[in-house]
């Protein structure tokens, strides 16, 4: 039966990580280039390292807490799997760093010395170490808890591994966003347009924190945010599965989102062999071949995996599988489509009206762009419901999620590659250099939209197979069905409350970068007035302060949103009642994922109106249009690197500690 | 028994017109103003009379067909409720706007001739015309449908006046609002920052219609939007009540809503009776006294009236009603508080570091400030269904709304007095005459800043009610209740449609001022370049063209909008059926509510950071900082005025329409 292969899932996780393992030991074989070169190198990293350690300073005693409670209130297993899924999330985040601050420096230099086959390599390789170590570490950590509790009734201690990873990925994802884009507003404003020297110039006291901020925020934050994700779809799975009655298939059933995804990460390593092979011919073509390949792959894995455990019944559950890949696919496009075509075209049009217009056009065209994408979950939730009831939800974001290993390596890569542009322009490089790694980071661009758009529809998916997990666990619980009608007093508070709640984080953050960036943008026009020589370059910039400035600000206000996202559910479910949490938890995720939607594509179009307008179009650079699309592209990036992707986070974070705390409403 | 009082509203409702037409005359027995003055008073009088000529043209054909079709599908009393519904909306505005139009001329010639308080009293009493020809014409229309019908069984027709009186008010909003934002942001983007000339300068084309604007906007299309509000909360408790089964009092609270909006009505003829008695003392505590004495004389009369109507058990609806106009009174304050206090300092401050950071603080404003009106909105849902069930949430909103005439009254002042402002200015009466009618608009400012969050929370509440109508009205047809289930499919995919919907409309309406104010910008331009002389002062511009520019870009950008919002409740209820339906309302409340109070407290804090560096704060105008400021207003101005505005009436619109379609499903 089943239970005597669950060694398998662990086991292709070491293997995955061996891999990941392979590729940081040849990245790392590459030459780190001259002395300049490594000093900015060594300035990065350590300064990413300094960053994740007093972040987990703050984030141990915060998970301590949470674990005592667990232990308290729902005994040791639980307690044990949020340690575990804590620790998962952090080791995932904290490998992938690290590799990505050791390839970044190798990336420029074999730019400059080698061309842009080999820095794609590395770059890709560099990304490549997180993508397979958030999916492996899934895999172990959820595969070796899964293997002791089993398909069993003990099953419910699991959900506390997706609690631990949850509440990580919270922190570094709103942490990691504040410090990212509070660096690089400061560094835009006081460098950009009020020094006039040009992005990622050396003089910037804050170019180091800039640099530093794309691998906490779109390395560390985003790899711990696809981890909790990936892990949530999976639980989500195994919890309804396993209130489903006793029959022969429960057991194959609560076993599949394992299986799936360990067929994924091999399908993942197969799209990285694909992109290493064609990257020879054309970086574009290998990215996109890879991307699409690797799903295409597990696709058809997956229908003899799921045949072969569920007999024809499976088949309806593949089906609710390729919904949810296809569905990822349509909504990536359509991403693709508003951050990258005619209406980016239109915002920067606007720029030749001012600022203003800027900012109407792109708060319209992101307002647009979540209507599609919400038909595409609509779609997707009918389909996979018709097909296998809620579990199909459930699985169909696991189909979505399970070549992460792929999908996190493309988006990795492209700050990667930015990080080595910076560098190069640091050092001095030639010029080419430049423009090789420009290349290379648009073309992840293009791929990483697609990435987006997958990550925000699969957390949906996934939130909502947990909330629906969360229904079924009252119900168990109280022995009688926990009913949510929509005409419920009670049911109508928690939907308002749950609504406004993502408002308020999205405030929060939000205001956190507006006034990190305030206290960055005085110490840079410090600098520049008491430091001499520093505009002429002939000193230097005490960059060391600026790195400090942003880890502060990030670590003290990332506290709050974090604590009202885990403690929101408890108080609500514990003051008003069950009812009222799972209508908090439904309009929490409608208001979130509507939110993530708007924020995200608007900022992704701001950010690209401004690039088309550097190109050289309606003027080019030095143009008061191009001066207005800066000011869109500076509101655009806490959009979409700050506050929209916490959207995703918290709708999962107070989904699953609602599924927690179940067993006790 | 009741029904031999039924006639008792209608009377009413036709003395309080006779008191608006008593104030008109004295309004219009007070000078014009010499010849120039007169002649701009005619142009901005006539053109916002070719506008709503115009676009009553366009609402004659569209309102016909949903006639024709309510006629075929659901008989003739219905289709002539709608017909009535949409004629009182329409006439509503109409004589409103007419009264205004005339009251802005006299409010500048006396603040010339006679100073403040003659000035106040004209731009009051011309506010009041509109207050209470809204209150009025709900009591007849409604009222006398309501005397015919009874209540019977056939009191179902009612709902199609609500109908009727939504879609005048959605198009007259949506209309309205593109057309003043994009004659006000093209003025203000071409005159003040480009030609550098001060708002409502003559020379400026754009200035006619912008006031113009202010009158369809400001005035009839915020007049239609509150009726809707007015009437379809007063509805939604004749349904909920008619539902009920046929006991002693049945009668008695179906007949209650209109009874309260008949001694709201007595209230607020008392309230402008206080505000002209006070008004010799001090214009501020003048407004003040009256828009609090109302609420306090309606809450006591109303005590009496309920208790003797329903007796003991009449307490618990008047408590109700009671939360209800508390709730609306904390939601305003609340709104004061997030429009004109310290965070818009903060946003002022922000403008220091340019207009990047003046939006990303007002965006966080502004989503922040939907937290504390949401909580009150949860609040008076929880307290008045313990005390009523769902009854008392719609006789709450009544509560809010009854004393409609005053509140609506100080909302109409406001734009009365600012275009007497634009007057004076064109005309070049001496400065102390702008200062008079600037301090009368800024105290109705915050005044209306109250009503405001009434508006919204009185919405709220009002759709609400109705969408529990439409519950029951569908389960009484069935003959089993309609169960709404959030863990229902079917309600989980019109939760998340209703949830895009009003994204869509706000991009499309935001989408439409951009576009019409590009149009707008050009054409000052040109004249600007092909008019000799208009820059010195020597020729006239052709303001015509520009109020013609203002109105075919709002007539023609309205249609699809409102198409939308009427086609969506048939298309989601024939297509998916009841159960989506009733989760698209669910799901369209919760993001409309939530969008509403984000755009129009973003937008008003936007609006008086300008005001507040305009002041002298922070530098004063001609700064960057203000620069910066006008940036966020510019923004704001669709914001407050255009998209989150037609949110009220999206969600009613969506909810009366499912509501008459409700026997059909």
């Amino acid at each position: 039966m089943i239970d005597s292969y669950l060694y398998i899932p662990p086991v292709i996780g070491v293997f995955g990580l061996l891999v990941a393992l392979v590729l940081y030991i040849i990245v790392s074989k590459n030459p780190a280039g001259n002395e300049e070169v490594t000093k900015i190198g060594d300035q990065i990293h350590s300064g990413a390292m300094v960053f994740m350690r007093r972040e987990y300073s703050y984030l141990i005693p915060f998970t301590a807490v949470v674990i005592a409670l667990v232990y308290w209130k729902l005994g040791s297993d639980v307690a044990l799997a949020v340690f575990i899924g804590a620790l998962s999330s952090a080791v995932a985040g904290w490998l992938g760093m690290y590799a990505a601050t050791k390839a970044n420096v190798r990336t420029a230099t074999a730019a400059a010395e080698s061309g842009a086959e080999k820095a794609l390599s590395i770059a890709f390789y560099g990304g490549s170490v997180m993508g397979l170590c958030v999916a492996s570490l899934g895999l172990i950590g959820l595969g070796t808890l899964f293997y002791f509790v089993g398909g069993g009734d003990h099953y419910q201690s699991i959900e506390g591994f997706g609690m631990g990873a949850s509440i990580v990925a919270l922190f570094s994802r709103i942490g990691g966003g504040i410090f990212t884009k509070s660096a690089d507003v400061g560094a835009d404003l006081v460098g950009k347009l009020e020094a006039g020297i040009p992005e990622d110039d050396p003089r910037n006291p804050a170019v180091i924190a800039d640099n530093v901020g794309d691998n906490v925020g779109d390395i560390a934050g985003m790899g711990s945010d696809i981890f909790e994700s990936y892990c949530g779809s999976m639980i989500a799975c195994i919890a309804i599965a396993g209130t489903l009655a006793v029959s022969e298939s429960r057991s194959e059933m609560m076993a599949l989102p394992l299986a799936l995804a360990s067929i994924g990460l091999i399908a993942s390593m197969i799209g990285i062999i694909i992109v290493r092979i064609f990257s020879s011919l054309s970086p574009a073509s290998a990215l996109r071949t890879g991307t699409i390949g690797a799903p295409v792959v597990f696709i058809i894995a997956a229908y003899f995996l799921i045949t072969s455990l569920l007999g024809e019944a499976g088949v309806d559950v593949w089906l609710a599988v390729l919904t949810g890949a296809l569905g990822g696919i349509a909504i990536g496009l359509i991403t693709e489509y508003y951050t990258g075509s005619t209406p980016v075209v239109k915002i920067a049009e606007a720029g030749q009206t001012g600022p203003a217009t800027v900012m109407i056009t792109g708060l319209a065209v992101g307002m647009q762009s979540v209507v599609l994408p919400i038909a595409c979950i609509a779609i997707i939730i009918y389909i996979s419901t018709e097909l296998t009831g809620l579990y199909g939800v459930g699985i169909a974001a696991v189909g979505m999620l399970s070549t992460v290993g792929i999908t996190m390596a493309i988006d990795a890569y492209g700050p990667v590659a930015d990080n080595a542009g910076g560098i190069a322009e640091m050092a001095g490089m030639p010029p080419e250099v430049r423009k090789i790694t420009d290349e290379l980071d648009e073309q992840g661009n293009t791929t990483a939209a697609i990435g987006k758009g997958f990550a925000i529809g699969a957390a949906a998916l996934a939130a909502l197979a947990i909330i629906a997990a969360f229904v079924e666990t009252v119900s168990a619980n109280r022995g009688e069905q926990l009913v949510l009608l929509l005409s419920e007093p009670m049911v109508l508070v928690g939907l308002f409350i749950g609504g406004a709640i993502p408002f308020l984080i999205a405030s929060m953050t939000m205001t956190a970068v507006g006034d990190a960036a305030f206290e960055m943008i005085n110490e840079i026009r410090r600098q520049f007035k008491e430091i001499p020589g520093l505009l002429e370059g002939t000193a230097e910039p005490d960059t060391e302060r600026c790195v400090d400035i942003a880890t502060t600000a990030a670590l003290r206000k990332m506290i709050l949103p974090g604590v009202i996202a885990v403690g929101a559910p408890p108080l609500v479910g514990f003051t008003l009642g069950a009812e009222s949490l799972g209508g908090m938890l439904a309009g929490g995720l409608l208001s979130c994922v509507l939110m993530a939607l708007f924020m995200a594509n608007a900022g992704g179009a701001w950010d690209n109106a401004k690039k088309y307008i550097e190109k050289g179009n309606l003027g080019g650079k030095g143009t008061d249009t191009h001066a207005a699309a800066v000011v869109g592209d500076t509101v655009g990036d806490p959009f979409k690197d700050t506050s929209g992707p916490a959207m995703n986070i918290l709708i999962n974070v107070m989904a699953i500690v609602s599924l927690v705390i179940a067993p006790l409403l």
